[in-house]
C-alpha cells in the first residue's frame, strides 16, 4: 500500500539493472488525478545533484503528474551528461504516461560522481510504467526500489476523515541538517491546492525530518515530495490535514532514525526551557552532532559533561549553572553540577532519552539522533566498495 | 628543556596523587623574571571550567608569575566548591613562591563533573615548588604531568637572535574550533610588553591551534599561555618574534594532530581559490568535520563526493562546477566532475593531503584534522572508565 493507499495513485518498483546486485532500483509513483497538485522541499545543500536541479524547475508550477526515483547512483557531480540523463528519464516517463515532461520529478540516490546509463534508466521507466496497477504489492515494491543501505523499507499510512495520506521514505544514513539523504514521497487524496500543500509540507518537515540529525552530514540529493490527487473529493480542514501530515512525517523520521547506518542507540534529545524554539533546536542539534557525546552513548556512558560542553558551543542564551540534564529518567546533572550517580542510568536499551532543561525560557524542541559506533565507521568507510 | 629552555624559567612535574594510576599529574611553571609579562588565549566555549574563570581574571593585568597545571580532573561543572579548589591552588603556589595569588594561573584537564580534592592539590603544589630548579628533566616532567590520553609529551624550542621560545602542550583529543582540549604553555626570554605578546599570540593561535580541528568538539578548559621573562635582555623585532611564535605553535599543533585519539590518518586540508581567508577556513573546517569524509579516509577511500557535499553546506561563495579536488597529488575531481580514477590515489600513508581548489578568488587556508576510526569511537566511549 504505502503511497498507493490514497485513491488516485499507482506505483511500481522494478529492477532496472542500475544496481549490479540485481535488486530493485527504480520506482515510479503516478498521480492519476483528478487533481495533480504538489509541494516539494529540497536539500539545503548548495551542492545539488542533477535530479534536484531538474525537479526544482519542474515543481515550480505546483503541478506534478509523476515521480521517478532510482537508487544505485546519485547522479551528482556528473556534469551536463548527468543532466541529460535526468532529462531523458523524465521524457521517457512523460511519453509513456501521456503527460508533460515538465510535470515529472526525478529523484536519485547512491554514490556521487558516477555516471548513470541513460538507456538503462529509460528502459527501466518503460518497464515500470508497464507494470503500473498490476498488483497490490506495487507500493511496497516502490518503497523497496529506493533503498540503498537501508535494511528495510519505510512506509506510512495516516487516515483522515474521508481521506488518506500515504508515504514512503529511504535514507538509512546521512540523515542531517536541513534534510537528510532522504527521498520521501507522500501522497494524499484530500482536495488541497498547491499553496495549502506547501504550507502543510513545510510545517511537517520543519518538526520531523529537519529535526532528525543522525550524523550531521547533509546530502546533495534530498527531496520530499507531496502529491495530491483530490480523488476522495473531500476538502479537509487545513489544520487537521497539516497535523496528519506532520504525524506521517514524524512516523517516517522515526523509522529512518531506527535504521540509521550502524547505530546502536536511537537518541531523543529533548530541550526544554529555551528562550526561543530556534535556540532549543540549536542546543539539541549541537549535542546531536557532538562526536564525543555520541561515542559516550555508544559505550553506555551517561557523560553529561559532554552535553554541557556541546551546549557551550552554541549561540543560544543559557546559564551553565541553571542547566539540568537527565538520561533515561535519571537526573545526572542539576544546576550545572553532579546530581545522581552515573551508574544509576541504564543505557542498555536502544531507545535513549536525554532531557536538557535550560531553565531559561518557555521554548522546547526535540532532536532525533543516533550514537557513533564502530559499525557507523565501518559502513561509511566501506560504502564505495 | 621545553618551557625551561628560555632563561628565567623553572618548572616541575610531579605525581600529586590526583590520578589513581600514580602517574605525573601536576606541573608548575614559574617565571623568575626580571619581567613577568604574559598573554593568554582561552577557550571560546561558553561553558567554562573553574580554572578558566579564575585564570581569565588573573591574566587581565598582563602580569603572570606562575602557572599551575593538573591532569586527572577538569574541575568543570563542579560548582562553587570547584572554584574554591582553584583559589586554594593559586594561594598555595603564591605563598610558596612569594608572589601574589592574582599572578598565578591555573589550568586543569580530565573528566568534567568530578570534584578535585583541594588538599591533594595544595600539597602537590608545595611538593612541585620544592623541586623547582632541581634537575634538567624538570621541563620534561612538567610536559608529562599534563598528559591525559596523550601517548607522548609535546614540546618545542625555537631559537631567535639572542632569545628563545620554549613550549609544551597536551591534548590528544577534542582538538577543535576556537581552541582544543588543549593546555599550552609557551615561554620566552625575549623582552616584550604584554601588548606585543598578545598580538603575537593571537596571530600564532589563529593560524595554528585554531586550524587544528580533530573532531569538531570544543573543550571547556582550553588555555594557551605565553610568558615572557625578558631574561635575555634582547628586544626582538616584533614581526620576527611573531613569526617564531607561530612556528612554535604550528609545531605543537602538528604534534597534537599526530597524537589525536585513535586516528590513523593525519589529514591536511588545503583550500585554495576562496574569496576570503574566512571562506577558505569555513570550507576546510566543514570538510574536516564531515564524519562521512573522515570515515572514508579511514577506509582509504578517496571519496571526493563527500568533500563537495561538505563544501555545499557552507556559506562560502563557490561554484561546484569550478571545483577541483586532489588527494595525495591525484586530481580525482576536475570542475565538479570525475577526473583521475580513484584507485590511482594511495591513502595508505598516515600523512594525507587533500587539496581543494575553488577557483573563485585569491585566498587560502589550511586545516589539520584526523580520520574517524574504530579506535576513536572506542577511546571516547571508554574514556570515563
Amino acid at each position: 500500500m504505502t503511497v498507493t493507499a490514497p485513491a488516485g495513485f499507482e506505483a511500481a518498483g522494478i529492477a532496472a539493472g542500475i544496481k549490479r546486485s540485481g535488486a530493485l532500483d527504480l520506482a515510479v509513483v503516478v498521480n492519476r488525478g483528478p487533481a495533480q497538485q504538489a509541494a516539494v522541499v529540497f536539500t539545503a545543500n548548495r551542492a545539488q545533484a542533477n535530479p534536484i536541479l531538474w525537479s526544482k524547475e519542474a515543481a515550480k508550477d505546483g503541478l506534478v503528474s509523476a515521480v521517478v526515483l532510482n537508487s544505485g547512483g546519485a547522479n551528482c557531480f556528473t556534469g551536463p551528461e548527468g543532466f541529460q540523463v535526468v532529462h531523458r528519464t523524465a521524457e521517457a516517463a512523460a511519453s509513456a504516461l501521456g503527460v508533460a515532461a515538465g510535470d515529472v520529478l526525478v529523484c536519485s540516490t547512491g554514490l556521487i560522481g558516477e555516471q548513470l546509463d541513460g538507456e538503462v534508466l529509460e528502459e527501466g521507466v518503460l518497464s515500470a510504467v508497464a507494470r503500473l496497477g498490476a498488483d497490490d504489492g506495487s507500493g511496497d515494491d516502490a518503497a523497496r526500489a529506493i533503498m540503498t543501505t537501508d535494511t528495510k523499507p519505510k512506509t506510512v499510512i495516516v487516515e483522515g476523515a474521508g481521506w488518506r495520506i500515504g508515504g514512503m521514505a529511504k535514507g538509512a544514513g546521512m540523515l542531517a541538517p536541513g534534510l537528510a539523504t532522504m527521498l520521501v514521497v507522500l501522497t494524499t487524496d484530500a482536495v488541497l491546492d498547491a499553496g495549502a500543500l506547501d504550507r502543510a509540507l513545510r510545517n511537517a518537515t520543519r518538526v520531523s525530518f529537519d529535526r532528525l540529525d543522525s550524523d550531521g552530514c547533509m546530502s546533495t540529493n534530498d527531496q520530499v515530495t507531496l502529491l495530491s490527487s483530490g480523488a476522495s473529493g473531500v476538502v479537509p480542514d487545513e489544520a487537521e490535514f497539516a497535523d496528519a501530515l506532520a504525524r506521517a512525517c514524524l512516523d517516517l523520521a522515526a523509522q529512518l532514525q531506527a535504521d540509521a547506518e550502524g547505530a546502536s542507540h536511537d537518541i531523543t534529545i529533548e530541550v526544554r526551557g529555551a528562550v526561543t524554539e530556534d535556540d532549543a533546536v540549536e542546543v539539541g542539534r549541537s549535542v546531536a552532532r557532538n562526536n564525543l557525546f555520541k561515542a559516550a552513548i555508544f559505550g553506555n556512558d551517561p557523560n553529561w559533561g559532554r552535553v554541557l560542553a556541546a551546549i557551550g558551543t552554541t549561540t543560544a542564551p543559557f546559564d551553565p549553572y541553571l542547566v539540568d540534564v537527565s538520561m533515561n529518567g535519571v537526573r545526572v546533572c542539576h544546576a550545572g553540577r553532579p546530581d545522581r550517580p552515573r551508574d544509576e542510568v541504564d543505557l542498555a536499551p536502544r531507545a535513549t532519552h536525554v532531557l536538557i532543561e535550560l531553565h531559561n525560557g518557555p521554548a522546547t524542541a526535540t532532536i532525533l539522533t543516533n550514537d557513533l559506533t564502530h559499525d557507523y565507521v565501518h559502513e561509511n568507510s566501506a560504502y564505495a566498495s
